[in-house]
């Protein structure tokens, strides 16, 4: 693309940077940009650069936060004795927003992955065995992705935990609610069976 | 979305205000940033802020500019009796990127359309006639929407430029270059028949 502006070259160009973003979105963007209140861009300026200087990570769970200890470990109103592991920070936003879960988080930052080079040192892993330790963890809830790699780290970490006075499980997995029985792949559908629930209980967890 | 960040959740409010990001898109942009080297974000924060502030239209032709005149309107090389009439800035930006085109642009800024409440007033056509009259302009090229509208913008001008010692014409309209002629719509292929070309201007015009 030829453009008649240096400036508006150049943000193009960073906005084409971001993941899924090609030349023309990008244009687009600017464009837009370039139509709304002056005052309310440069705010969005400022708020992306800060959003990158000051945010933290915390100490405790590794989650997002502006803090040291994020709101969820600060928060004496949460079960702090219940630890669900998660992946990624994404994957705390998603069990939040069921707004169905009391417990505090640990986001290990991915999945025991030879294959693409993630042992389990890349991950928070130690951190979680001395949380647990030290907490008096009572149940530690295993939120993976339902893979192969997912399931190796539920192993490795189980294993780790052994002797230690802890509840270990992990979220249930079967057909999706909404899903269709003939769409769904064997693996789901054989474990589903294989965990398959009194109807009394289906019917008041719903 | 429930986020354990005010930095995090106001840095996804702002990226999903943006044409066609959602909050799931916003949010991946956000975590993308966040594992981006520091100084090249305060910079993208920094390019958003001065595209909005810094940047302005060109007097001559309102097209995107970083000074008074764009570099088009500025260039002595370029052929400044040739002016081609686009709607917005992203038809410059799509014309010169073809680099076959050595004349000045003239940005209308949108076609006439009443129903959508779009007069003559509402667009920079004195500003070309006024251009045509002082700067002596031998040929003005339409390359607006083959639309009702882009039609009607074209009448309407045309009208004003008569009398005039200028030559009015418009870009070809056809079938696309790759196209197939089973699925082009009825009205181009009318048109196109309308106005065949000779082969050997065919030829020579590859």
């Amino acid at each position: 693309m030829q453009f008649s502006s240096q400036l508006l070259e150049s943000a193009v160009a960073a906005f084409s940077k971001l993941p899924g973003i090609g030349k023309k979105t990008a244009l687009r963007l600017v464009l837009h940009l370039l139509k709304q209140d002056a005052a309310e861009v440069a705010q969005f300026g400022e708020t992306i650069t800060r959003v990158r200087a000051e945010i933290r990570f915390c100490k405790n769970c590794h989650n997002i936060s502006d803090n040291d200890t994020c709101a969820i470990c600060g928060n004496p109103m949460r079960k702090q004795t219940m630890i669900c592991v998660v992946e990624t920070i994404r994957d705390v936003i998603a069990i939040e927003s069921t707004q169905q879960y009391n417990g505090t988080y640990h986001v290990l930052g991915g999945v025991i992955s030879p294959l693409d080079g993630v042992g389990p040192d890349q991950l928070y892993i130690d951190s979680l065995i001395e949380r647990v330790r030290k907490e008096g963890t009572e149940e530690v809830i295993f939120a993976l992705s339902p893979t192969i790699q997912g399931d190796t780290t539920i192993y490795y970490i189980q294993k780790k935990l052994q002797g230690l006075p802890v509840r270990v499980t992990t979220i249930a997995r079967g057909i999706s609610f909404g899903g269709e029985l003939e769409y769904a792949d064997e693996m789901t559908l054989a474990r589903s069976l294989q965990n398959r629930l009194p109807v009394e209980s289906y019917v008041s967890s719903r």
